[in-house]
């Protein structure tokens, strides 16, 4: 069976990424979605094992020890981390493993696994975004500001991500990304050893036997 | 509406690229095939404007003058380029331009047009590149070890390609390559205009515009 795509999606807050995300696993079992590990307390409504590992301090650096994550950062005095168990597993099982990661991590994906696939989700304008933003009726003008003051330092790193996702009409945009990490099964970066076993194959011609 | 995308097309001989190139302009109003200009003489059955643009040597390089072809090279004695107006003028109408070029003239392109998008065509397997040349039943043996040897050769520049096409089942083929062609248009190197747009809109919120 073909390895699973380790999949990386960032984008914007407001553009949709969880539900995204969401829909995507719902809708295909070819998916499955990495939980990341933290040391920040758990919020009102978040979950142990669905939302985060939650660990404590000794346990997180226990775990790096053990290079048990496949990236970490640290952010607002707290640890985030990728366990490395559950990817490499259902990676093996053929399964996509999505990782929802700010860009900064994404990069190091990148560097790590230059086989994984970085889709960044974006509204189809800023406009929109905004509206997005002020729609969901929950955040304060100052964070709103916030937001697409974030947005616009994020829209510098846009170059580096594979593919950009516009994210207009959610099932569309769902089988956009299906479609996408098809295509990207079609890389020479993800098909090494197709293109191993070829080159190995004609050589076996050219030599004559 | 959208530029079309500029498609190189190029694989081993007897992996079926005439076939593909041909079904995919018939299956898909999208596509157009751009044709190459030659010096070299028609053989039986070629037809002008079809096969080649034939001319002469001065023809030639007049036209390389007058910076009408957007690629070219000698090959036996021979000249081979691409016409550039007729590609110009059905990108700009959103058509995507397929160029069935070999390895060293895809490699040009891609200098030249950085978002112009590389494919390479191959069987399933060495063998079965084998027993389609064969099949044909039109070659001699000599003929066909020559197509071996230079697939061999071939093979290893399969990497610098965007993606690689395993023609399996035909149609299947054709629509595999479609898709790619949409998965391509999401990449930052066609969406130039599209994050620069983005960029600039942002950029008025973070100044609290």
């Amino acid at each position: 069976m073909a390895k699973g795509v380790l999949l990386v999606i960032s984008g914007f807050s407001g553009a949709g990424k969880g539900t995204l995300v969401k829909r995507l696993t719902e809708k295909y079992d070819e998916y499955a979605l990495s939980v990341s590990m933290t040391t920040r307390n758990p919020r009102e409504g978040e979950q142990e094992g669905i939302s985060y590992f939650f660990v404590s301090r000794e346990q997180f650096e226990q775990t790096i020890a053990e290079n048990g994550l496949i990236e970490f950062a640290q952010y607002c005095g707290n640890y985030y981390g990728t366990p490395r168990a559950y990817v490499e597993q259902q990676l093996e099982a053929g399964r996509n493993v999505i990782l929802e990661i700010e860009i900064q991590g994404a990069t190091n994906i990148k560097k790590l696994f230059p086989e994984s696939c970085l889709l960044f989700v974006t509204t189809p304008t800023a406009e929109i975004l905004e509206s997005r933003l002020k729609g969901r009726g929950t955040e304060t003008d100052e964070v709103i500001a916030k937001r697409l003051a974030r947005a616009s330092e994020e829209a510098q790193g846009m170059d580096m991500y594979d593919y950009i996702v516009i994210n207009d009409d959610l099932e569309t945009c769902v089988d956009e990304v299906h479609a996408l990490v098809d295509a990207a099964r079609r890389e020479p970066v993800r098909m090494k050893s197709f293109i191993e076993d070829m080159q190995n194959q004609l050589m076996g011609y050219s030599k004559g036997e």
